[in-house]
């Protein structure tokens, strides 16, 4: 049985300290008017949670799952292992290797399991929400408008010449 | 005005050397009963036909587009740039650096224009042909079962032990 | 109808927070006499406006353009796209990266359309204006004079041994 | 319940493809009188079995788990979360970028869960057997000794000189 | 003759810089009730001093190796090359090159001396810690116990949800 | 003094092994209808030749210098540091590392002496030929003309769709 | 005509802004007894002096040269085109790729012209005297009873174990 | 007890598979006039032998020492740990990894311990014998004008003009 919930998207990470990148994600979604949640799911510390959320996820009501994760990042991986959902992964900076483990981690999956891969760090977080709500707006107009809007508010929002005004 | 088409996936490349690469994506989408159409468009020796074809894109009634290049790739960044439609980018292999450049050109999308990356070579463009089967299962239940009953084969051919046999 | 005007060499740039990298080059336009115009230009999140500034550079007046941008970095390449004039890119450095994305995606453009591309960051940016300025003074005696003075000079303020002073 | 077997090594990999490689360590493990089995379970096409495995093999009686896997290789460190087990990781040379996306993914696991990493290809899946076997030997001195006579035997293979005979 | 002695791993590390890094691999040792050692051995200021510790390490009693260098890392390595002991290797971060030499110097070992390397830095020293301890639980049902709960205490830590409070 | 020569572009390389690579630059330019020489001009073996030569390049007539080089590549930025000419350098592929070390030696330039880069191999020394191009256009509508002519034709060469006839 | 000079050793840098790196070869020379100078050497802004310093050098009476710079790093290998001396080279620490650049530009030098590179930044500096140092005292038994004698103080500077004190 | 011998120069290395690459350091020794000698000492398969070989070196009479290796390239930087002779070292090409393992395996090595670092394979090969040769020539005026003779050969085989015969 699938519930029927309005909040489509679930932003997971593999620990806390994800969160300030992640965030970026769940305020992106929020800005644009779709539910989220947002989840710690470790792949490596709590890899049951992670097994019975990705299999659940689909039942669970949501469409798309957001996945960041850090170093040799499996969380976007094997989650999209356990679950037919789209699932979206960011990788988040590493310590020593700047999120180019993460990186590689996420997105040389083999031929049979997806993870549509954004940008290491914050950038990566914010366009995951807009990939999400590009797909959701594939069946839903009013989000649709609503993504467009937002995308033409920042076009306008660009300058045309640059200031030395910090 | 949008036309309806049963082809809901395009498969974009910049050049007719990326086919070889490319054509996986157009295969895997056959297999799972999915209609596309593969076409060259060249940011930099079609530049026009870029904008045209991405602006153009959500009205030639196109859900999802696959674009694959090499080297300096922007093409699907920049088809991101004109549509608001998903984007997943497929990092063509490049012959000195091995896709690296292809990959970090199609990942690292500044915020607001995602492209949802998937793996260097053969197996990103088969995966970028699942992700999209994803996002248009959503709201095709027929093909949510045909992407799972592709996916149980996939599970079911594993061997559980390796052979020697060729 | 192309327009004469005094300020030949236009720098763009992807985004204001490439400013603190890019007015580099405008400061040593100005420096060598060379008149100059910055405007931002992004081009993922203006691409309109990229085309119609890459399309309109040389009816404007400009003979060189400078473009500095970073992460998965188009702008130069597909300014080049877009026009027949010299461009000389800039890769500014990325966060995670350091722009090592930078670099790839401007200076690894595919045959047909090239991006003659600069040192990452501050010294890349002098330069671009440096080479600028070489390309002008083909047909300006009186640029190619100042030019040799301001290599001169910097040629003569090395001094002969290291100095502990800071 | 825990089974008394004689096979206490498992060598697993995520394809048939990997089996080139990791057949070196089988073969090296056979030399040292060490009964293994060979098993596939692949993290992404499998993820079920995966977790039956991982959780089941310290009660199958194994000891010691050995685990290829190439590109983003995330079987040895998923099995690492299920079980107490020492898991050492071999990367597979992948094709496009000859297995730094391997290694990165094995070897960057996060506080908690160890993979203890071999080299990239061959010579890594022969020293996961000999530090399997060093781990063995700490509690069955027949096989220190027929490690010890291993490493001797191979050093006294070392010519003096080099030979141009190929 | 072996010497009979609770403190079956030995921590040693190429400088006093490294210490900052490698107690960690102490004090999670300490955690799980492991009597350990910390010693300094330089491979290349104390050459003589890493030859007789490493040939003299089983005797000593010593069961498993810890150890942690950075740059040119050949002491873990090295003392893998005079000892049958298992030797576990964590590379230290560099300060030019963040620990991408000291992974590389570490893990990629020829065939026949193995060296199981962890991840670059604090983590590579934890998890150093309890893949020893994985190694020693083999044989020893306490500490088998205590890292089961070691670990599920960590799993049991693990908030469902992400916290905006520092 | 000063000659006036038909041919305004010069190819220099390190060595005849650079040639293969080089020649597209060649041909490139011949293809445009301008005029060039290529020489052979070690900055490591014929020291004295490179200084002699970029020194009087000026005055022998050249506008645009282009200068291949491989591994350490030092010949296109010691060119630039003895002429005031533009100098485009292209990065020959080296053996072991693809051409990143021939990349990153001439694109890194400090502030003050610039070196307009192009792709590594091929594609590297066509846009060469094509940057020098576009810089002698500028005064030179003849050419100006050709170089739309034959950029238009590249365009026009690009078919629509992807062909499985090799 | 050879001058006798008791300063045998020479370190060069490119710029000012390397001394604080190249300063330590200094010391290092100074600690063990051995004359030596430091000068300016600018491969790009002072490509005239770098000419003269390289073919006078032997001349002047050295016997080694120490050359140090960054990024595009040409100092030592142009340095070694026109000297027969040994010239050791030190990659200075870049900003945007911390010293890749300089390492590569300055290791991988072509067939013919050697640079004895040592390791990045300051070690690299004083392990650049040190090599003087050990060339030095093939011919010199009192500097060769000096470096064994600094050499054995470090090693007796090794502590037995790591201290918790700062 | 140092020993008088025409042979200065040893060669060593870690493999049999090393040989193809070294025996052109030996070769252009020959050529240079200078006798050497060629072994095969392997730090990990052979590491007494490398301790009492790199012990004894001085004393054997040898002046300068070369040593080859790859992947985990630890034989340069120990053999420079027992011993004050000049160690040249030569990263060789290693099957994954390009010989990138193998250079930062001897370059990066920490204050105290040089190793003089050539290129990745052959070309470091030969440079190692110069620069070995250069070494000895500070003290043998025969051999000094041997190199010289040596350069100006090479210098004199440099053609003016590529040739497009093979």
């Amino acid at each position: 049985m699938t519930l029927t919930r309005t909040c489509k998207v679930v932003v997971i990470m593999g620990s806390q300290s994800d969160w300030p990148t992640m965030k970026h994600a769940a305020n992106t979604l929020e800005e644009l008017g779709i539910g989220c949640e947002a989840r710690i799911v470790s792949a490596h510390r709590t890899p049951d949670r992670l097994v019975s959320f990705a299999k659940g996820a689909r039942d669970e009501g949501f469409q798309v799952i957001i996945a960041g994760a850090g170093g040799a990042a499996h969380l976007p991986g094997m989650t999209a292992a356990f679950t037919p959902l789209p699932v979206f992964g960011v990788p988040v900076e590493s310590k020593a290797l700047s999120g180019q483990d993460s990186l590689l981690s996420i997105v040389q999956m083999p031929a049979g399991i997806p993870v549509g891969t954004l940008a290491i760090g914050k950038a990566g977080a914010i366009n995951a929400a807009l990939l999400a709500a590009s797909v959701l707006a594939l069946s839903d107009p009013d989000l649709a408008q609503r993504l467009d809007a937002w995308r033409q508010a920042r076009t306008d929002a660009v300058a045309d010449q640059p200031s030395d005004q910090p």
